[in-house]
């Protein structure tokens, strides 16, 4: 089987979620997603509140060895099983999620083109780009919605450490892009190109067909 | 006939005519090609020297009502009546170069995003983007090889104008852009990107074909 690997990446809020989503209802089970965030390292060993007190926006927080062990799994056509990260205690559960493999494997998250090693596993590196301030705009919604957060606590965050890491690491990491899509989940022009380079990866691998 | 409308803009060596001939070289006679700069403003009642002090990185250079109606034409199916540029002589030749319409127009030109009414004319708009170093770097190897001129004239140039014009002109217009293209004419996986949305669209609008 012939994978076809497309990083999503960008900073919080840009839009990642968004095209991750449209690519997976145009073409369902032929996708599979990794989800970079699933791998922050675990820390069964280290107090509560020292884990509070970590970078999360850093990528040292991340397993990157275990993330790309699944992503070159995966690759070649094998299960993975994506640990299962719980934000509220800062820490890895027990429980692992089955990844199936597919022809076209999506992985996303705001810090994998950091990585040279994972850069060299993906086909096409997608950088999702918005303004900081529609970022943190977007942020500011999910977090107070989602996660039940204050403001006062998302914008220590963001100052603290998500805006210096997105400069140091996020922003940088976009010299690795192949592609960069302004305007984030709404580029629907952008999001069209992509998906026509997916139908016609799919129609050229169909089983029967010559590459 | 229905028609996709592709807009290549970036500035002076950034790869524009290197994606336009690739897109050219892969679908032929479906690709028209509608070049800016071929639109530079006739200035027949000018002397010489007056012309030779005019500012051609400036969007008024251009000849844009003129530009827009043979796009408009081009994108009904007629044919158009481009003008011939002499750059020797800084002004329109009395020939024209027919251009005759085709399901794929390419419009290309570093400023063409500058305008809103012709950003409301393309599909898709693609930046081609490079750093300035390397785009200056380009440019140079072109001027002194095709164009006979010395280092010294194309430093003075680009220092007076060209850079200025494209901070002030042709960066703000990127934020039109559906899609940048990092790495310019080198970026192989962007291009096929760009080759398969043109397929798939090629594909579906066949004669006989639903689209």
């Amino acid at each position: 089987m012939e994978i076809l690997t497309i990083g999503i990446a960008g900073g919080t809020g840009s839009g990642k979620t968004t095209i991750t989503r449209r690519i997976l209802s145009e073409f369902g089970r032929d996708v599979a997603v990794l989800h970079h965030d699933s791998y922050y390292k675990a820390h069964d060993n280290m107090p509560f509140e020292e884990r509070c007190r970590l970078n999360y926006d850093h990528p040292d927080a991340f397993d990157n060895e275990l993330f790309l062990r699944h992503l070159r799994a995966l690759r070649r056509g094998e299960r993975a099983e994506s640990p299962v990260y719980d934000y509220s205690i800062h820490n890895r559960t027990k429980e692992t999620r089955t990844i199936r493999p597919a022809r076209v494997l999506l992985v996303e998250g705001i810090l994998i083109f950091a990585d040279r090693r994972l850069c060299e596993e993906m086909d096409i590196k997608l950088f999702v780009d918005a303004d900081a301030d529609e970022r943190i705009l977007r942020r500011i919604t999910r977090d107070m919605r989602d996660r039940g957060r204050s403001l006062e606590s998302i914008t220590n965050q963001y100052l603290s450490t998500v805006k210096p890491m997105h400069e140091r690491f996020v922003e940088p990491s976009k010299r690795r892009a192949d592609l960069i899509i302004p305007r984030g989940g709404r580029n629907t022009v952008a999001l069209e190109m992509v998906l026509s380079r997916i139908r016609g990866f799919l129609a050229a691998s169909a089983p029967g067909q010559k590459a």
